[in-house]
């Protein structure tokens, strides 16, 4: 049995606890809520501590917080050379505290409270100091997972920029799109098989054999006529970047 | 039997003679293609014209060419009086010629040649200039598609730059998640799950809701981080607009 404490009470922290809760040779005997009530839903009571003096010893702290707190929550561990992994995109492996073996478990997904994930198939990025931590983190990441991934520090920022452009700005294409609706008393329901389709298309095709639309065909005419119809600036000057984005990078094939 | 030619041979003209290839109240009698041989794969040879002289009569032309096309050849329909619909999302029903009965029959969809598609699910977009009109046309768009919608010309047209933001723009984010991936020899498909969870939840959360990122948290410092990592200009510059409209959308709620 690989024992695991999670430090945090987030999305991430959450729906680990949950995924882990379902496997049965890891377990999770702790976890750190500043406020305690965050956890009772998924955790016994005393499984929960908000003090970092009252940590048990573990084969891996998972901590789950804020970019910003992550150096802070290292540092308060009460231990030495732990295992000590962070689920960050962003963070450097590096930044962790000195005095524990510093790993980084980074889960490549968009959680939301409330939305139920199949863990299975997120791909979770793992990076170790060594290879027997990376051997501990991989088991304990196959546990919940069916893709894990090798990737170093630069990869993962790499990724997580990547997953900015392909969740974050993808999901503000989606509330433009639901706001041009309403202001025209559309449901905003029409547009999502075409939102489906989309996703499902970048499953099996390139994204430039998945591309269509005016930008693509250069149509001039039908840019303008919806320049035109935009009223909003913002809006207009999201469209006109990205359909120039588009018209370059089809110079470049 | 309602009968139907196809005026076209793109992609969307052969989704939707296959589409009715499965129907039993629609017949497809007749399709134009300027090259024959683009649809003999679809249809007998000897119901595939190239010459207009040759049209036969019908109960609905649906003309599915290029947008700059549609007027002219709805000139060339050699009839009057005949009902005659166009597939464009910009194209307004009134450019069509006056000797015949207008109409729109717009299924909003992205359509890529050799993807197939479930017709069922596809938001079919209607438009008459009569009652009349408008229950044939609702006819049979209902044989092919469980989701018919009584749209305007003003309507269509919010629909189709909505559908640009939602589908055409969000498939050139995916272009450059995996732009990203390549110069950092990270495979594409890592991003696969975020991509289709990211779909997923905007079926069941309100975009606000389902927004997330360090530009929903305004967390400056993982801000400027991606905007360092990044070398292209382009990237630079969509990061940061689509970042400033999430920050400024954020400050709305």
């Amino acid at each position: 049995m690989i024992e695991v404490v999670i430090i945090g009470s987030g999305n991430v922290a959450q729906h680990l606890i949950s995924a882990f809760a379902k496997c049965e040779t890891v377990d999770v005997i702790q976890a750190f809520a500043r406020d305690k009530n965050s956890l009772t839903h998924l955790l016994d009571s005393n499984k929960i501590t908000s003090n970092f003096a009252d940590l048990k010893e573990a084969d891996l702290y998972i901590i789950s917080v804020s970019d910003d707190a992550i150096a802070e929550v290292s540092s308060k561990i009460p231990f030495t050379n732990k295992l000590i992994a962070h689920t960050s995109g962003s963070f450097s492996i590096d930044e962790l505290d000195n005095k524990n073996r510093k790993a980084v478990f980074y889960p490549l997904q968009t959680f939301s409270k409330n939305v139920a994930i199949n863990f299975k198939e997120i791909p979770i990025c793992l990076e170790a100091k060594n290879k027997e931590d990376y051997t501990i983190l991989e088991k304990v990441a196959q546990n919940i997972s069916k893709k894990t991934y090798k990737i170093n520090s630069n990869q993962r920022k790499a990724l997580h920029v990547s997953a900015v452009f392909v969740c974050n700005f993808v999901n503000h294409l989606y509330q433009i799109g639901n706001e041009i609706c309403q202001e025209n008393q559309l449901d905003f329901d029409i547009l999502k098989p075409l939102i489906q389709e989309t996703a499902n298309k970048i499953m099996k095709l390139s994204s430039n054999d998945a591309q269509t639309g005016p930008a693509k065909r250069n149509d001039t005419q039908t840019i303008n006529s919806h320049l035109n119809f935009l009223s909003d600036q913002n809006q207009k000057d999201i469209y006109k970047m990205i359909t120039k984005s588009i018209i370059d990078n089809g110079k470049k094939l």
